[in-house]
């Protein structure tokens, strides 16, 4: 079973996309897939006039972003990849959290930071499996959007590398989990100028070295701390590759990061 | 098997959308619904300074209103049904035709008017109800949007009510359809004027007439024709009437207006 996430920097792009899609459509099945849509998001939101407000890379979800991002990830880029995979002979069914309640969530306890309709997955232990394994035995391919809700009748904004972890950690039991990240660059990086120094191999040991030295920082913590999070809960492996790198990832051309347990 | 088409006129207004979602909620399964969502997707429009074009009732779908109707009615307004429904216990699924391939469709030919990426659907064969079985028997109550797809990569905006008709009909082989038309007047009206004046019974012949006196007219021609079309072709029952008729459709409280062939 292989779990992809991609993001913004694909989605933004039609040809990347397109060829994006049609890699994706030819990794073997089963299959899911994790979009985002943050900048396509902020592009609408702009010409309605709601400005992003964002915090640590996290977007402030009020009722009025709820419905932008409710509108741009459930609807607009959702859709459009349905229908493209459905060209490509995938047959693909969109959906985001709430769909057969496949995703419950909370919403985000208010600390320092009021993040409004942004929702928290409280585990794998959450996520309706017996709903995701109708689908995949039907031999449908679910893509999902990065929301979820409270199962009290609010949709919640959710992150996409979440989403899709927790999705890979649910399923771990019954599959053999890849989790494949689909990132701007060609894998970790130990030098952040030098886009080809790419780390091949990261096991826990040495991703609290390279934490330490400060190589994996910012944006990157947060995103292999949800990695490990999955490996140690019976995800096989966690793949950082460019999306170009999709069909390769169980080649020995592959050229990305692989993280593991130690 | 009990399929509700709802408008604009609850969509838009939230005490009556959620009034008709308990209702729909204690409908016995299965069961599935067809909303439009036309007035919210003008309004989100107007905003993003998108100017409808309607010709005879039908929105002209140029490639951003293509984009606006995605956005609205896959993803706003499907998503927050689905978040409603699931608070109210009912394991709703929100869907397009794109998804799960279930209603590939046709660009409509450009004749006198070119309606853009409008979607035709060629007849109740074409619906693919092998995939909209494995969701009824899972339990899940399909919600669909009023889109569509070319199966060439491009979704397609695509009457909610030939949608509500053609699933029907689609389903008639199998189930005991009764096809409910949620509209603004209580039914009917042998008066226009006078809301009160509902046809409690219409068969084909007294459909022809009527259309022959003027008392159908306009807009509610091509329902109407789609209603016929639908008991012609199995569907055991079609009733047009107010959505807060609905919980009464099968007591003899019910005050709508039932269509049946001669």
């Amino acid at each position: 079973m292989i779990i992809v996430k991609i993001g913004g920097n694909i989605l933004d792009n039609p040809e990347r996309l397109q060829a994006f899609l049609v890699d994706f459509a030819q990794l073997p099945s089963p299959k899911l897939l994790v979009h985002g849509g943050g900048k396509i998001a902020s592009a609408i939101g702009q010409r309605m006039g709601i400005t992003p407000h964002m915090v640590e890379g996290r977007r402030i979800t009020d009722a009025e972003t709820l419905d932008l991002v409710t509108m741009v990830y459930g609807g607009l880029v959702n859709k459009q990849v349905v229908a493209k995979l459905q060209a490509l002979g995938c047959n693909a069914i969109g959906m985001t959290g709430a769909d057969a309640n496949i995703i419950p969530a909370q919403k985000r306890p208010v600390k320092a930071i009021d993040y409004g309709f942004a929702g928290d997955v409280t585990g794998p232990e959450s996520i309706n499996v017996q709903a995701l394994e109708v689908f995949l035995q039907a031999g449908l391919i679910p893509i999902f959007a990065p929301l979820t809700h409270d199962t009290k009748g609010s949709l919640l904004n959710t992150n996409a590398d979440t989403i899709a972890s927790v999705l890979a950690t649910a399923l771990a039991p019954k599959h053999k989990v890849q989790l494949v990240y689909c990132f701007e660059k060609k894998g970790v990086l130990q030098n952040a100028q030098d886009d080809d120094s790419v780390i091949s191999a990261i096991d826990s040991e040495k991703f609290e070295k390279l934490k330490g030295k400060g190589v994996i920082n910012a944006g990157m913590v947060p995103k292999m701390d949800n990695a490990f999070a999955a490996l140690q809960q019976g995800v096989a492996q966690v793949l950082i590759c460019q999306a170009e790198a999709l069909t390769s990832i169980n080649t020995n051309h592959y050229s990305g990061t692989t993280l593991s347990l130690t």
